[in-house]
């Protein structure tokens, strides 16, 4: 039996998340019949997290478990021959079986895109937020600031969501920059409550539209309520951008660090 | 009456090219149709060039002539309310009843996008050729280069094309350059031929496949012979940038010159 991590990349445009559901097209559906077709068995794959319908990947990570002997760059080629234009697997490798891409991961980092202009981009349909008025990325970095570090976020989660629990989360990035006409917005955390990276947008955006002054975010936290914060931000503009792993759990038996 | 020069933006993929043709939907017909449900009249419409299927415009140029008094943005706003999402009207101005899109035009500037990468992009379907060898830059521009100024580019135009008379164009740039993994061609010229950007980037690649050296591209030039240049690159990676007019023509009498 060996382990595999793939990294896949996708356009969420056309599904319903990562997660398999009844009635609707799931990434980890697509995945799993293009792991079916090539090893002839039916693969037991774990994602790193569950991505809502029309948020999108540049790097989402899979863990399978497999006792096929296939070699790491052949099913990649092989996957990327079977699945759909707007998926690719951008790499394969083999580590240790104790290894889960959700359990063992440690951290991800989320993009958010906005199309700042007021005529719509036909390039980034389904793909970024439009959002006409303009937006001064000092003010809302200015806002973003105060989200970083350990802080309570259940202001920024959605209600009778899944999370339970502990709410707090460690915020180390969380910074806008303006690219052109696109506003993005980069976070990074120790783990991410349900909704959480939109609502942070949301309450941002209202900083945007004067409705929130920047230095009324630690109350929004404080107040450990949903409706003290914005609205939840489209899931078009959102990018799984990078998971993070501890190496040591990435190394094989045998197998040296660098 | 008034004339109208409107620039268009388009994701080209859903379409047949730019010019009306039966059972296929074209750019001209949509666009045509949008403006009839603004207007309640059949607008005589004049594009700057006749794009491919497939080919992308990130500002095409259209004028047209009306006698309806719609003030200009409120006709933007309109037609970007009825077009479809991949479509967007990025402005609408007055111009001089004299002024044509495609006979006043003085010039254009085109770029043709490579996703250079052993993996595809899921994100560039259909809008980047795919090339998985790996690009130097260098030395396509050094092929690149000797495409800049007047030449004849009969080898490099599509036989049994439309195009007649003087095959001889003037390119004021030709140059490539390399953003992460997509590798990028801009070339612009008094006019171009048809499928010569295509043929010029289907031949420079030939060069980096060690096919042609960039020294043959004057011979091949010289030839006046399509079928000594390369295969004719595929339409999905070419995107219409600019078009040039003498500011002059778009001056409307009485109105000041910059």
């Amino acid at each position: 039996m060996r382990n595999l991590l793939l990294t896949l990349c996708y356009d969420g445009a056309g599904y319903h998340g990562w997660q398999i559901q009844e009635n609707a097209v799931a990434v980890q559906q697509v995945l799993q019949e293009a792991i079916e077709k090539v090893l002839q068995q039916k693969p037991d794959i774990k994602g790193c997290s569950r991505t809502d319908t029309g948020v999108h990947a540049h790097c989402f990570c899979v863990s399978m478990k497999t006792g096929h002997p296939i070699p790491c760059q052949r099913l990649q080629a092989a996957l990327n021959h079977f699945l759909p234009p707007d998926m690719a697997v951008l790499s394969c490798r083999e580590v240790p079986l104790s290894f889960h891409a959700r359990y063992s991961c440690v951290g991800k980092e989320y993009e958010y895109v906005i199309w700042n202009s007021p005529v719509r981009s036909p390039f980034l349909r389904d793909r970024a937020l439009h959002y006409w008025y303009p937006l001064d990325v000092e003010q809302l970095n200015r806002a973003a600031a105060h989200f970083v570090g350990p802080h309570d976020f259940t202001s920024f989660c959605t209600t009778d969501s899944r999370d339970r629990g502990d709410m707090t989360r460690t915020v180390t990035a969380s910074h806008w920059r303006r690219e052109g006409e696109k506003v993005i917005y980069t976070v990074a955390a120790d783990g991410f409550l349900y909704n959480m990276v939109r609502i942070l947008v949301g309450t941002m955006l209202r900083v945007a539209e004067r409705k929130f002054t920047p230095e009324e975010m630690p109350r929004i936290l404080q107040a450990k309520d949903r409706r003290k914060a914005g609205p939840t931000a489209p899931a078009c503009g959102l990018y799984l951008n990078r998971v993070f792993y501890d190496p040591a759990d990435l190394i094989l038996p045998g197998e040296k660090g660098e």
